[in-house]
Protein backbone atom coordinates (compact mmCIF):
# COMPACT_ATOMS: atom_id res chain seq x y z
CA UNK A 1 0.00 0.00 0.00
CA UNK A 2 1.10 3.81 -0.31
CA UNK A 3 2.09 6.05 1.96
CA UNK A 4 -1.77 7.75 1.90
CA UNK A 5 -3.51 4.09 2.38
CA UNK A 6 -1.19 3.11 5.20
CA UNK A 7 -2.10 6.61 6.49
CA UNK A 8 -6.27 5.60 6.28
CA UNK A 9 -5.49 1.64 7.53
CA UNK A 10 -3.67 2.99 10.55
CA UNK A 11 -5.48 6.43 11.63
CA UNK A 12 -1.63 8.18 11.58
CA UNK A 13 -0.96 11.14 9.44
CA UNK A 14 0.93 11.19 6.84
CA UNK A 15 3.50 13.92 8.19
CA UNK A 16 3.50 11.88 11.25
CA UNK A 17 4.11 8.96 9.32
CA UNK A 18 7.44 10.67 7.61
CA UNK A 19 8.21 12.09 11.05
CA UNK A 20 8.78 8.27 12.39
CA UNK A 21 10.12 7.21 8.64
CA UNK A 22 13.41 10.18 9.41
CA UNK A 23 13.80 9.08 13.23
CA UNK A 24 14.18 4.81 12.00
CA UNK A 25 11.25 4.42 14.58
CA UNK A 26 9.36 2.77 10.73
CA UNK A 27 11.33 0.84 8.59
CA UNK A 28 11.87 2.38 5.30
CA UNK A 29 8.78 0.95 2.49
CA UNK A 30 9.95 -0.84 -0.52
CA UNK A 31 10.77 2.17 -3.32
CA UNK A 32 8.73 1.42 -6.32
CA UNK A 33 9.60 4.63 -8.02
CA UNK A 34 12.38 7.57 -6.75
CA UNK A 35 9.29 9.13 -4.93
CA UNK A 36 7.08 6.35 -3.85
CA UNK A 37 7.15 3.30 -1.86
CA UNK A 38 4.79 0.53 -1.11
CA UNK A 39 4.53 -0.47 2.88
CA UNK A 40 2.84 -3.75 4.13
CA UNK A 41 1.05 -5.00 6.93
CA UNK A 42 4.64 -4.73 8.95
CA UNK A 43 4.24 -1.28 8.88
CA UNK A 44 0.82 -1.47 10.27
CA UNK A 45 1.81 -3.48 13.15
CA UNK A 46 4.92 -1.40 13.75
CA UNK A 47 2.55 1.66 13.95
CA UNK A 48 -0.01 0.13 16.33
CA UNK A 49 3.24 -0.39 18.29
CA UNK A 50 4.53 3.31 18.19
CA UNK A 51 0.95 4.32 19.33
CA UNK A 52 0.55 1.99 21.92
CA UNK A 53 4.14 2.84 23.64
CA UNK A 54 3.39 6.86 23.48
CA UNK A 55 0.05 6.75 24.51
CA UNK A 56 -0.38 3.82 26.60
CA UNK A 57 2.81 3.16 27.93
CA UNK A 58 3.58 7.35 27.89
CA UNK A 59 7.08 6.22 26.78
CA UNK A 60 8.88 9.87 25.56
CA UNK A 61 10.82 9.32 21.77
CA UNK A 62 14.26 8.62 23.40
CA UNK A 63 12.68 5.50 25.05
CA UNK A 64 10.64 4.22 22.20
CA UNK A 65 13.71 4.57 19.93
CA UNK A 66 15.92 2.61 22.35
CA UNK A 67 13.02 -0.16 22.53
CA UNK A 68 12.65 -0.63 19.11
CA UNK A 69 16.35 -0.91 18.78
CA UNK A 70 16.37 -3.45 20.66
CA UNK A 71 13.76 -5.03 18.70
CA UNK A 72 15.35 -4.66 15.29
CA UNK A 73 18.49 -6.06 16.86
CA UNK A 74 19.12 -9.50 14.69
CA UNK A 75 19.27 -11.89 16.73
CA UNK A 76 17.45 -10.15 20.23
CA UNK A 77 17.84 -11.14 23.23
CA UNK A 78 13.63 -11.67 24.56
CA UNK A 79 14.53 -11.12 27.33
CA UNK A 80 16.49 -7.81 26.97
CA UNK A 81 13.74 -6.59 24.92
CA UNK A 82 10.92 -6.97 27.65
CA UNK A 83 13.15 -5.61 30.67
CA UNK A 84 14.03 -2.45 28.95
CA UNK A 85 10.18 -2.27 27.74
CA UNK A 86 9.32 -2.52 31.39
CA UNK A 87 12.09 -0.11 32.48
CA UNK A 88 10.86 2.30 30.17
CA UNK A 89 6.61 2.67 31.26
CA UNK A 90 8.04 2.13 35.21
CA UNK A 91 8.59 5.61 36.64
CA UNK A 92 11.40 5.92 39.51
CA UNK A 93 9.62 6.22 43.01
CA UNK A 94 8.90 9.17 44.62
CA UNK A 95 9.17 7.62 48.23
CA UNK A 96 12.92 7.43 49.68
CA UNK A 97 12.95 3.82 51.10
CA UNK A 98 14.84 3.10 54.36
CA UNK A 99 17.24 0.38 55.06
CA UNK A 100 14.51 -2.13 57.04
CA UNK A 101 12.48 -1.78 53.51
CA UNK A 102 14.69 -2.22 51.55
CA UNK A 103 16.27 -5.27 53.43
CA UNK A 104 12.61 -6.55 53.60
CA UNK A 105 12.90 -6.90 49.53
CA UNK A 106 15.74 -8.18 49.30
CA UNK A 107 14.72 -11.02 52.09
CA UNK A 108 11.25 -11.47 49.69
CA UNK A 109 13.40 -12.26 46.38
CA UNK A 110 16.20 -14.77 47.94
CA UNK A 111 13.04 -16.62 49.63
CA UNK A 112 10.65 -16.23 46.26
CA UNK A 113 13.60 -17.64 44.24
CA UNK A 114 12.99 -14.47 41.44
CA UNK A 115 15.52 -13.43 39.78
CA UNK A 116 15.55 -9.76 39.72
CA UNK A 117 18.01 -7.46 38.27
CA UNK A 118 19.58 -4.25 40.14
CA UNK A 119 18.38 -2.32 37.47
CA UNK A 120 14.72 -3.43 38.65
CA UNK A 121 12.60 0.14 39.38
CA UNK A 122 10.12 -1.92 41.24
CA UNK A 123 12.21 -3.14 43.67
CA UNK A 124 12.73 0.88 44.78
CA UNK A 125 8.73 1.13 44.04
CA UNK A 126 7.99 -2.08 46.82
CA UNK A 127 10.91 -0.55 49.27
CA UNK A 128 9.45 3.11 48.84
CA UNK A 129 5.92 1.44 49.73
CA UNK A 130 7.49 -0.52 52.88
CA UNK A 131 8.40 2.61 53.92
CA UNK A 132 5.34 4.28 53.68
CA UNK A 133 3.70 1.74 55.49
CA UNK A 134 6.05 2.38 58.53
CA UNK A 135 5.79 6.02 58.78
CA UNK A 136 2.01 5.65 58.72
CA UNK A 137 2.47 2.75 61.80
CA UNK A 138 1.28 0.27 59.64
CA UNK A 139 4.57 -2.05 59.48
CA UNK A 140 2.67 -5.08 60.12
CA UNK A 141 0.77 -5.14 57.26
CA UNK A 142 3.91 -6.44 55.35
CA UNK A 143 3.20 -9.69 56.64
CA UNK A 144 0.40 -9.65 53.76
CA UNK A 145 3.59 -9.51 51.30
CA UNK A 146 4.22 -13.32 50.55
CA UNK A 147 0.25 -13.45 49.60
CA UNK A 148 0.56 -10.55 47.17
CA UNK A 149 3.70 -12.36 45.80
CA UNK A 150 1.70 -15.66 45.38
CA UNK A 151 -1.15 -13.43 43.47
CA UNK A 152 1.49 -11.62 41.60
CA UNK A 153 3.24 -14.68 40.51
CA UNK A 154 -0.11 -16.25 39.43
CA UNK A 155 -1.24 -13.39 37.37
CA UNK A 156 2.63 -13.21 36.13
CA UNK A 157 2.48 -16.53 34.34
CA UNK A 158 -0.76 -16.04 32.67
CA UNK A 159 0.68 -12.73 31.74
CA UNK A 160 3.79 -14.67 29.95
CA UNK A 161 2.21 -17.20 28.51
CA UNK A 162 0.45 -15.16 26.44
CA UNK A 163 3.43 -13.26 25.91
CA UNK A 164 5.44 -16.52 24.60
CA UNK A 165 2.16 -17.27 21.93
CA UNK A 166 2.83 -13.78 20.26
CA UNK A 167 4.87 -14.49 16.52
CA UNK A 168 6.89 -11.57 16.48
CA UNK A 169 8.72 -9.23 18.44
CA UNK A 170 6.45 -6.03 17.68
CA UNK A 171 3.70 -7.89 19.15
CA UNK A 172 5.14 -9.19 22.39
CA UNK A 173 6.63 -5.44 23.40
CA UNK A 174 3.37 -4.12 22.28
CA UNK A 175 1.56 -6.72 24.79
CA UNK A 176 4.34 -6.10 27.08
CA UNK A 177 2.94 -2.48 27.52
CA UNK A 178 -0.77 -2.68 27.53
CA UNK A 179 -1.18 -6.22 29.20
CA UNK A 180 1.30 -4.10 32.18
CA UNK A 181 -0.50 -1.12 32.18
CA UNK A 182 -3.92 -1.80 31.89
CA UNK A 183 -4.02 -4.78 33.59
CA UNK A 184 -2.64 -3.09 36.64
CA UNK A 185 -5.96 -1.13 36.12
CA UNK A 186 -8.30 -4.50 35.78
CA UNK A 187 -6.46 -5.90 38.95
CA UNK A 188 -7.05 -3.01 41.10
CA UNK A 189 -10.67 -2.90 39.83
CA UNK A 190 -11.38 -6.44 40.13
CA UNK A 191 -9.39 -5.71 43.87
CA UNK A 192 -12.13 -3.54 44.68
CA UNK A 193 -14.71 -5.72 43.45
CA UNK A 194 -13.95 -8.20 45.86
CA UNK A 195 -13.35 -6.47 48.45
CA UNK A 196 -17.16 -5.20 48.42
CA UNK A 197 -18.21 -9.05 47.97
CA UNK A 198 -16.54 -10.24 50.81
CA UNK A 199 -17.69 -7.77 52.70
CA UNK A 200 -21.19 -7.71 52.39
CA UNK A 201 -20.65 -11.13 53.34
CA UNK A 202 -18.67 -10.91 56.23
CA UNK A 203 -20.14 -7.85 57.48
CA UNK A 204 -23.29 -6.95 57.03
CA UNK A 205 -25.91 -7.12 59.85
CA UNK A 206 -28.16 -9.50 59.61
CA UNK A 207 -31.62 -7.55 59.61
CA UNK B 1 -3.76 15.13 77.71
CA UNK B 2 -4.24 19.19 76.36
CA UNK B 3 -4.43 20.09 72.96
CA UNK B 4 -0.71 21.11 72.66
CA UNK B 5 -0.13 17.67 74.02
CA UNK B 6 -2.28 16.08 71.52
CA UNK B 7 -0.50 18.31 68.41
CA UNK B 8 2.84 16.88 69.97
CA UNK B 9 1.64 13.61 70.12
CA UNK B 10 0.28 13.64 66.42
CA UNK B 11 2.00 16.07 64.64
CA UNK B 12 -1.05 18.02 63.74
CA UNK B 13 -0.83 22.05 64.59
CA UNK B 14 -3.55 23.19 66.99
CA UNK B 15 -5.38 25.42 64.44
CA UNK B 16 -5.78 22.30 62.70
CA UNK B 17 -6.97 20.72 65.38
CA UNK B 18 -9.34 23.27 66.26
CA UNK B 19 -10.69 23.15 62.77
CA UNK B 20 -11.29 19.79 62.76
CA UNK B 21 -13.13 19.96 66.46
CA UNK B 22 -15.43 23.30 64.84
CA UNK B 23 -16.05 20.95 61.96
CA UNK B 24 -17.06 18.23 63.77
CA UNK B 25 -14.83 15.74 62.18
CA UNK B 26 -12.45 15.08 65.60
CA UNK B 27 -14.99 14.86 68.94
CA UNK B 28 -14.91 17.50 71.55
CA UNK B 29 -12.71 16.73 74.37
CA UNK B 30 -14.16 16.31 78.36
CA UNK B 31 -14.46 20.04 79.80
CA UNK B 32 -11.94 20.26 82.77
CA UNK B 33 -13.23 24.12 82.94
CA UNK B 34 -14.88 26.23 80.86
CA UNK B 35 -11.57 26.80 78.43
CA UNK B 36 -9.82 23.75 79.12
CA UNK B 37 -10.52 20.31 77.90
CA UNK B 38 -8.51 17.35 78.01
CA UNK B 39 -7.87 14.62 74.94
CA UNK B 40 -7.53 11.05 75.08
CA UNK B 41 -6.32 8.32 72.79
CA UNK B 42 -9.25 8.13 70.77
CA UNK B 43 -8.59 11.91 69.46
CA UNK B 44 -4.83 10.11 68.57
CA UNK B 45 -6.63 7.31 66.98
CA UNK B 46 -8.79 9.97 64.88
CA UNK B 47 -6.07 12.41 63.90
CA UNK B 48 -3.91 9.40 62.40
CA UNK B 49 -7.49 8.01 60.76
CA UNK B 50 -8.24 11.98 58.94
CA UNK B 51 -4.56 11.91 58.19
CA UNK B 52 -4.47 8.64 55.82
CA UNK B 53 -8.21 9.76 54.86
CA UNK B 54 -6.53 13.31 53.04
CA UNK B 55 -2.94 12.29 52.60
CA UNK B 56 -3.14 8.87 51.05
CA UNK B 57 -6.60 8.45 50.04
CA UNK B 58 -7.06 11.94 48.86
CA UNK B 59 -10.55 12.58 50.17
CA UNK B 60 -11.75 16.17 50.30
CA UNK B 61 -13.32 17.05 53.25
CA UNK B 62 -16.65 16.29 52.45
CA UNK B 63 -16.04 12.83 51.61
CA UNK B 64 -14.55 12.80 54.63
CA UNK B 65 -17.13 14.23 56.83
CA UNK B 66 -19.71 11.14 55.24
CA UNK B 67 -17.27 8.53 56.19
CA UNK B 68 -16.90 9.76 59.64
CA UNK B 69 -20.47 10.35 60.05
CA UNK B 70 -21.01 6.61 59.41
CA UNK B 71 -17.98 5.61 61.92
CA UNK B 72 -20.57 7.43 64.57
CA UNK B 73 -23.45 6.07 63.79
CA UNK B 74 -24.47 3.72 66.62
CA UNK B 75 -24.68 0.39 65.60
CA UNK B 76 -23.22 1.74 62.18
CA UNK B 77 -23.01 -1.53 59.33
CA UNK B 78 -19.40 -2.18 58.78
CA UNK B 79 -20.08 -3.23 55.12
CA UNK B 80 -21.82 0.02 54.75
CA UNK B 81 -19.01 2.26 56.09
CA UNK B 82 -16.63 0.16 54.29
CA UNK B 83 -18.47 0.67 50.96
CA UNK B 84 -18.55 4.31 51.61
CA UNK B 85 -15.10 4.62 52.10
CA UNK B 86 -14.37 2.11 49.14
CA UNK B 87 -16.32 4.63 46.64
CA UNK B 88 -15.18 7.89 48.36
CA UNK B 89 -11.03 6.56 47.31
CA UNK B 90 -12.37 5.22 43.79
CA UNK B 91 -12.32 7.47 41.17
CA UNK B 92 -15.12 7.83 38.24
CA UNK B 93 -13.34 6.49 35.53
CA UNK B 94 -12.46 8.78 32.47
CA UNK B 95 -12.57 5.93 29.51
CA UNK B 96 -16.44 5.37 28.90
CA UNK B 97 -17.55 1.75 28.44
CA UNK B 98 -19.40 0.39 25.56
CA UNK B 99 -22.21 -2.20 25.47
CA UNK B 100 -20.08 -5.10 24.96
CA UNK B 101 -17.80 -4.84 28.06
CA UNK B 102 -20.49 -4.22 30.47
CA UNK B 103 -22.11 -7.31 29.36
CA UNK B 104 -18.79 -8.72 29.71
CA UNK B 105 -18.64 -7.33 33.16
CA UNK B 106 -22.02 -8.42 33.74
CA UNK B 107 -21.25 -12.02 33.22
CA UNK B 108 -17.92 -11.83 35.31
CA UNK B 109 -19.63 -11.02 38.70
CA UNK B 110 -22.67 -13.74 37.88
CA UNK B 111 -19.81 -16.70 36.74
CA UNK B 112 -17.85 -15.63 40.44
CA UNK B 113 -20.87 -15.51 42.64
CA UNK B 114 -20.12 -11.94 43.77
CA UNK B 115 -21.90 -9.68 45.74
CA UNK B 116 -21.83 -6.46 44.28
CA UNK B 117 -23.66 -3.26 43.93
CA UNK B 118 -24.90 -0.80 41.73
CA UNK B 119 -22.94 2.45 43.22
CA UNK B 120 -19.37 -0.01 42.72
CA UNK B 121 -16.96 2.29 40.39
CA UNK B 122 -14.99 -0.37 40.32
CA UNK B 123 -17.52 -2.19 38.05
CA UNK B 124 -17.43 0.67 35.49
CA UNK B 125 -13.33 1.18 35.76
CA UNK B 126 -12.86 -2.55 34.41
CA UNK B 127 -15.84 -1.92 32.26
CA UNK B 128 -13.72 0.99 30.42
CA UNK B 129 -10.63 -1.35 30.65
CA UNK B 130 -12.59 -3.83 28.17
CA UNK B 131 -13.62 -1.21 25.95
CA UNK B 132 -9.83 0.08 26.11
CA UNK B 133 -8.33 -3.75 25.23
CA UNK B 134 -11.16 -3.75 22.57
CA UNK B 135 -10.18 -0.63 20.83
CA UNK B 136 -6.30 -1.04 21.12
CA UNK B 137 -7.18 -4.85 19.28
CA UNK B 138 -6.66 -6.46 22.68
CA UNK B 139 -9.75 -8.00 23.27
CA UNK B 140 -8.52 -10.99 23.75
CA UNK B 141 -6.83 -10.17 26.39
CA UNK B 142 -9.96 -10.74 28.61
CA UNK B 143 -9.34 -14.28 28.65
CA UNK B 144 -7.39 -13.47 31.27
CA UNK B 145 -9.86 -11.93 33.08
CA UNK B 146 -10.73 -15.06 35.52
CA UNK B 147 -7.10 -15.66 36.41
CA UNK B 148 -6.77 -12.07 37.41
CA UNK B 149 -9.62 -12.30 39.31
CA UNK B 150 -8.58 -15.91 41.00
CA UNK B 151 -5.74 -13.73 42.17
CA UNK B 152 -8.24 -10.31 42.75
CA UNK B 153 -10.17 -12.88 45.67
CA UNK B 154 -7.05 -14.28 46.70
CA UNK B 155 -5.86 -10.62 48.20
CA UNK B 156 -8.98 -9.54 49.03
CA UNK B 157 -9.66 -12.55 51.36
CA UNK B 158 -6.20 -11.30 53.55
CA UNK B 159 -7.44 -7.52 53.26
CA UNK B 160 -10.42 -8.43 54.74
CA UNK B 161 -9.11 -11.22 57.59
CA UNK B 162 -6.75 -8.01 58.42
CA UNK B 163 -9.91 -5.51 58.41
CA UNK B 164 -12.09 -8.02 60.56
CA UNK B 165 -8.96 -8.32 63.50
CA UNK B 166 -9.39 -4.78 63.87
CA UNK B 167 -10.78 -3.39 67.45
CA UNK B 168 -12.48 -0.06 66.33
CA UNK B 169 -13.94 1.70 63.22
CA UNK B 170 -11.42 3.99 62.95
CA UNK B 171 -9.05 1.34 62.46
CA UNK B 172 -10.78 -0.13 60.09
CA UNK B 173 -11.87 2.66 58.03
CA UNK B 174 -8.11 3.54 58.23
CA UNK B 175 -7.00 0.22 57.04
CA UNK B 176 -9.26 -0.15 54.05
CA UNK B 177 -7.77 3.62 52.82
CA UNK B 178 -4.02 2.44 53.18
CA UNK B 179 -4.36 -0.69 52.71
CA UNK B 180 -6.39 -0.36 49.39
CA UNK B 181 -4.36 2.13 47.68
CA UNK B 182 -1.00 1.13 48.88
CA UNK B 183 -1.96 -2.51 48.38
CA UNK B 184 -2.32 -1.42 44.50
CA UNK B 185 1.64 -0.12 44.17
CA UNK B 186 3.00 -3.24 46.18
CA UNK B 187 0.58 -5.35 43.57
CA UNK B 188 1.86 -3.42 41.09
CA UNK B 189 5.22 -3.88 41.88
CA UNK B 190 5.44 -7.66 42.58
CA UNK B 191 3.91 -8.44 39.58
CA UNK B 192 6.76 -6.79 37.64
CA UNK B 193 9.11 -7.93 39.81
CA UNK B 194 7.70 -11.41 38.72
CA UNK B 195 7.50 -11.00 35.40
CA UNK B 196 11.46 -9.96 34.80
CA UNK B 197 11.78 -13.32 36.78
CA UNK B 198 9.68 -15.12 34.68
CA UNK B 199 10.86 -13.77 31.59
CA UNK B 200 14.41 -14.24 32.57
CA UNK B 201 13.46 -17.73 32.72
CA UNK B 202 11.68 -18.50 29.93
CA UNK B 203 13.35 -16.09 27.35
CA UNK B 204 17.12 -15.89 28.16
CA UNK B 205 19.48 -16.72 25.42
CA UNK B 206 21.52 -19.98 26.52
CA UNK B 207 25.02 -19.03 25.83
Amino acid sequence: MRVAELSTATGVSVPTIKYYLREGLLPQGELTSPNQARYGEDHVRRLRLIRALLDVGGMTIAQLREVIELIETPGQDVNDMLGATQRAITPVPEQEADAESIAAVEALIERRGWATGDRQPSRDALAGVLTRLNQLGFGWFSEVLDSYADAAEMVAKVDLDLTARQRDPDSMVELAVVGTLLGDVMMAALRRMAHESQSSQRFTATP
